[in-house]
């Protein structure tokens, strides 16, 4: 039977470029979101998927819905073109700099290049970043933001992309038009996410019976995204003056009973008044081109994006209170994680930014 | 079966109080809720339960749960001390002034006698105030506010609870404090509920299929509640100037896929810098002597409270970005609606304020 | 946005088969993964979806999470060479004539043609079937079972598939291959549903509330399903004497608090001793060549096949109690409906099978 | 506070009997339950909660939702006149021969005193028995079927609860009536748990994005509860002919995504032809006296029964199959764990039987 969905999935004659791919850190719920859309990109070869600890272990053992896809998992990678990581903070920085080294493009899923400022892994991560010297020539990989300069990582010797994490993902898209017209007087972001951004660990808080029918904040007091978070409202910002993350993001998520999902509102008191055409019309214009955002006229729910590289944003502004509600939904391992990547991926290697991308959401 | 447990049930012989009680709008989930817990208060006997368009129905037909009460659902009320009503907004106003006029104490559920201000009737629900000369004599039924005003309705020949909305009680319950002590310079209120606060009508938006696996901001642009809120946030200022609702409160509700349980989290900036110890003081000051108010050194999550009366708040304060963050949880249909209004009728009948209320949460 | 999407979409120069398909009952969730799976099938064009009292309606106005399709919603249909019908028992039967007259090419997912004998449906479904002449023509629409039969209507005059229920689906695919050898002396059907099988209308019974934490029996002494599990396990019997469906099938469904899925729980009491490896043999054989089904060693769970086409079979026999086990899941909406639809459809025009069904299933 | 609602909760002035209760194994769900419960009973005081390297911990720090019993976990338990053990399989058979040689009161919650074969225990649990001269003196905790022997423990000198397993109590309290009287000639038991039932360690397929929106069986080949199942319904039934276990009960468990609740399905294939009338009076006479067993003519859900010490039954005729199904559903810790042993140990201490136990389910 394998061979015979393999044989009707087969590439067609056509010269399409076929680029050779590899996976570190297989095994979680980002890894296997990455095997899902890599194994059906037309321009993917998977060549191997790497998983400490496994020699030849069939991917269903620990993603049985991808049995069909008859992949196995192995503690290392043969030669590829690009190799996605999706591992514990520190554990990419460590594994990076050989990488490169020979030329492989590296997509991280993970933090650790992310940030542009060695100093802020101590900071937020707690460890000392090892090849700070890289991080200069990493891209955030959020493509609406850095477009550019992922495409000319086609030609650079040293191609990083450092993928996005998912609150800052639906947080930055829905202040990114704010943020660039220096609108951003005064900001709270309160975020809402299903469970499996906290990763596949069976941890005691993490069981069904303690998540379900519970709502909790957690990460009291600055969660680690809040760098990225910083960092790219800043470099959004037109002045020192207009960054609305000088003074720290006041950024709160919520975890809620689901599995996937992410809602980032975004309160903001605007620095002049503001109508809610004029609102309208930046929005329009900031993501007209994009293929993966949708502005909503109408109030956005995470479900409307199950299972795609979607990020819906609604925007409105109150007259009562004077503050605009920016609002971003998402699926966090797709557009929060290995959509994202897969989309980045494709800027770097020149091909269609859809490309492998065109699942529509899932609903109900 | 039944007789045996009503037997078993049955009140000791001391000499008890008993106070008759009827309950109007007996069908909907508060409805229920009210039944669940007066039917085991010591000092009450449930006279009537009244429902549109019943005649001697078993209480069963509607809450299939509660069949052992033996209670019955009728389309009228027989003589009662004490009356809940649990409506949609404009009904309670049409039935209270007869009420009242037959010396009958009134709690009401739904909004009409939470605003002291008639014309918020109109600006918040759309209908005019039937009977707006009864608003002064009302009382907002948050006993941790208003816990005199509400004894003071023992002898008071117009005795009318508003108690007060899901919403409001978890945010002022975490707010009090601050407010009280003119310490609110800005402020933004993100909550998250169940989805049995939206009642039992079945609408499109609330199937099971639409909720799951999604969150949703809605009331976007000004949610009812924020009338209370602004009226006994004002009510707790010490001066005008420092009332945080006076530019309008910015209040966000956010439905998430569980039945029960609210978290508002309120993100204060304070009107000048204050240390963590100052804050924990200042909480466990103002709730010390509270039955049913914990303030929790760790963070919170409204399935701590299922089922049960209490409303557990979390304050921290941020120094990266200045603000203040204060939790409050609770399960809507008890601290949020039943479990309040009986807490409520407690105080203004003399009981004990826990009476009938000391059921423990259910976990998990 | 819309277009540059639909550029990058857009069919490569190949001389590809194109198919217009026209969808009858497009709001409900069926006609919603309905237009998920077709919009992203290579040789189709959607040229029209008919709803009740719309007129040139965005798709989103129903389907917010397909308004990237930039589909519309019409009273009326155009042109075409198929057409889906997604609607209630008794509707389809009375369009279908005047389609078949025109010599389109008709998949109805509702039960109008899914039985043989005109009697059924006044016996399970309460109405007298308008075409009773058109049920001999038409072919029950699992592949798995009646391939042969839907290839045929390729050039037949009149092409009707009778596309299954999704319990009938999951409960066949686990029992045919012991239906097949005549082993099933005893049989009781015990399944377990998401709510999505009950559809879109909002029912007392189905708001989130009413279906959360809470596990219940229905369709007790009937469900309509039956009709179809009798009538093809009749059709799967060697002789009449090993059908399993003579004296009625015993089959109990359960409503579940979930959105999506199906799991059959066939216990059957075999013909004959047995042993594990003949079982699995048996197995093996039977959908070694099915490109949906999916045989498991280890016990399978719904959540396996989320978004996707597959059926998941896991078979045992217990020595302990001599009876075999055997468990089919599915994604109701999925291989239960829309994609079994569209599998049978690729069978009718001659497509290779899993055109469009290629999606791997989604998980968490 | 604490302070307040102890008082406010103290025992009246009554001569009322008070039983020095310990629990060991506080920490778990059921350990949860048990505080819950037995800190509102009447005639209760905790005296102390063992748990293994736990020294004067507060209760909080593992059941955050108990902050307010003011209760702590240690390492051993202060004198006793009832224990509640709580344990996993094997260790309180270590623990309850000490226990009994100083007359304590014993209610087991685990499998170690329910069977009173000692051969089952190598068996179904993997152990050999320490102690299998005390399973002759244990009663196994089913008041609707053992009361009698429990009230026997009153003056016993060794009193041993062994209070049944979740999944028992629900098919055993929906079959005695008809095992009883000799009915069931064939039986299948398909039963749907919620996650609690597991516990609360962090199994890697107990996650809650595991869990939620799957179902799937497990136990495949032989649950551990079927022991007790066959036991009872051996000693039910009237003769050694009639006995539906003799041929090993089928038993299949299938895990919902809900933290609470057990159905049991009972498929019946009757010894002779019944009316429903027949069946109706059958049940009623079972159980018109039972305080927790509600026979409902409509068919029940788990939801049903949330937090209350309720089995509801359901029993039913089908003509077109010859077959009768009994549903039993409850809430798994309370009437399928922790209430049921307190229901015991009212009757082995003479109280009322309901005494602590008079909660009604919450809904919804």
């Amino acid at each position: 039977m394998r061979s015979r969905l393999a044989a009707e999935n087969a590439p067609q004659p056509a010269a399409r470029p076929i680029i050779r791919v590899g996976i570190i850190g297989a095994t979680g719920y980002v890894g296997g979101e990455l095997i899902r859309l890599l194994q059906r990109h037309p321009n993917v070869r998977i060549v191997g998927l790497q998983a400490r600890g496994r020699e030849a272990d069939p991917v269903s053992a620990v993603h049985p819905h991808l049995a069909r896809t008859g992949l196995v998992l192995d503690s290392s990678l043969p030669e590829a073109d690009a190799v996605f990581l999706a591992l514990p903070h520190g554990a990419a920085a460590a594994l990076v700099p050989d990488l490169v080294a020979k030329g492989v493009r590296v997509i991280d899923l993970g933090p650790d290049f992310r940030l542009r400022a060695a100093a802020d892994y101590p900071r937020w991560y707690g460890f000392e970043h090892p090849a700070p010297e890289l991080l200069a020539a990493a891209v955030y990989g959020l493509p609406e933001l850095h477009r550019a300069e992922l495409a000319a990582l086609a030609d650079a010797q040293v191609a990083i992309v450092g993928s996005p994490g998912c609150f800052p993902t639906a947080t930055l898209l829905a202040l990114a038009p704010l943020a660039r017209a220096g609108l951003i007087a005064d900001l709270v972001v309160d975020a809402k996410t299903g469970v499996s951004g906290a990763g596949r660990d069976p941890r005691p808080e993490l069981t069904y019976s303690e998540v379900n029918e519970s709502v909790r904040a957690y990460g009291i007091g600055g969660h680690r995204h809040v760098a990225e978070m910083e960092q790219e409202l800043a470099w959004l910002s037109p002045t020192a003056d207009a960054n609305p993350g000088a003074n720290g993001v006041d950024f709160l998520p919520n975890l809620v009973p689901m599995t996937r999902g992410i809602l980032a509102a975004c309160h903001v008191r605007p620095t002049r008044p503001l109508t809610s055409p004029e609102l309208r019309e930046l929005y329009d214009q900031a993501y007209r081109d994009e293929p993966f955002v949708e502005v909503s006229d109408t109030p956005v729910a995470t479900g409307q994006t199950l299972g795609s590289n979607f990020c819906r944003v609604h925007v409105s502004f109150d007259e009562r209170t004077g503050r605009i509600l920016a609002i971003g939904v998402e699926d966090n391992l797709v557009k929060g994680a290995a959509g994202q990547a897969v989309q980045a991926f494709n800027i770097v290697f020149g091909l269609p930014e859809i490309t492998g991308l065109e699942q529509l959401p899932l609903a109900p």
